[in-house]
């Protein structure tokens, strides 16, 4: 099963225990929060095998393991089972000393995690103004909303006058704020990010990483996922 | 300033920085997420000064320091500010050595994380069923599933098979997950409990607890604010 990257539905067969030695994540390859954990995986150097799962039609395999149904989940050889994106980033961290990625400072630490609180109220918005563009609604309040967020957010690394959010390398919360930047485009938000010129240089810094390079797709294969999955029928396993 | 507990509202003047070696709380006495901040602070033996804020007139002052306005925060000698009630518990367990609260294996700290995840989505059913009976609606359908979620809660504690949340010694979880509970008899929604054993008896054991005696009020002091706090004029310094 591990040979196939094609997403597991309800009549799938449960896999087994993770082999001794092994780390397990369950994925979905478009899904941006399961990217967070895969861009950690890689920027840490952990090798793990993926059980792509479709999120249309859970197994309930699934969902023994990870009541909420969301990816990405970690399963580790012992049972253990570890779900939500950020929650499943720091137990990597933690767990796997290679590459630190979050910061040991514990005012560092707090302000990442203030800073992530925040934005988790930003991205509610990539889906109403894309969705609702798409349903011919007037999203044009949404956006004012979206743009002084984003004007937020380029302030915040204007005041740092760092290139990332954590300083001049990068840390976890650029895994964790970045899968939606790489969407903006395909989403027809690219506009939005006019007046926010640290924040396009951000995004063009992270584009030169190793694992955000590694994990990414192209604008153009979003889109296609994307309409897919606007339209109510995603293909998950479109390019595969 | 220190010596007041009455709440600062948008005319009172910003209290200096903190001084050498305190560390200040803001806070609202009645506020179960600031009772958070103020449960650990008070299990760690760590001494702090606080500042009530009025919640329905916030200083501009407090907003520079907090953008959210929210409470809890901190605030500490050299300017630096943490909001978040979770992530301010975080910082202090981090920070201050003593009875660590946070469990160091990184899978317990994680199981913590999940759990607090989902509990995140059972608080609201506290408000929204006691407002809903306040405005005389039918709250039928979120009682049924306010009682789901507190029978998966008590089915937690039974699995695990301890008398706390994360073990039999009180941990972060218990604090994070207890300021509801002590206001559930003054919400009108004690009835609820009477198909959770386990997590009756978790109730019996967190108020014998002294950082919960320490940081409650009773039933009938809950119930005079609440009271106020519904009809949109929250008498902050009842008591007082």
């Amino acid at each position: 099963m591990a040979s196939s990257q094609k997403v597991q539905g309800k009549e799938s067969a449960a896999p087994g225990p993770v082999p001794d030695g092994h780390l397990r994540l369950y994925s979905m390859r478009f899904c941006p929060f399961a990217q967070r954990a895969r861009m950690v995986l890689n920027a840490k150097g952990i090798k793990y095998d993926t059980v792509n799962i479709n999120l249309k039609d859970k197994p309930n395999w699934y969902l023994e393991k990870n009541p909420a149904g969301t990816v990405p989940a970690l399963e580790t050889p012992s049972g253990q089972v570890i779900y939500e994106s950020l929650i499943t980033c720091e137990y990597l961290d933690e767990v796997y000393p290679e590459k630190k990625l979050i910061p040991s400072d514990p005012f560092e630490r707090a302000q990442q995690k203030m800073l992530l609180e925040n934005y988790s109220k930003v991205i509610p918005y990539f889906y109403k103004i894309s969705m609702g563009k798409k349903n011919g609604e007037d999203v044009s309040t949404p956006e004012i909303e979206f743009k002084e967020k984003l004007s937020k957010l380029n302030q915040t690394l204007a005041n740092k006058k760092t290139i990332f959010f954590g300083g001049d390398s990068i840390t976890m919360i650029d895994y964790m704020i970045w899968p939606w930047f790489e969407r903006i485009e395909m989403m027809g938000l690219k506009h939005c990010l006019e007046n926010t010129p640290e924040l396009r240089l951000w995004i063009e810094r992270m584009l030169k990483d190793p694992s955000v390079k590694a994990t990414m797709f192209s604008t153009d294969d979003h889109k296609v996922f994307f309409d897919t999955y606007m339209d109510g029928k995603p293909n998950f396993d479109y390019g595969l």
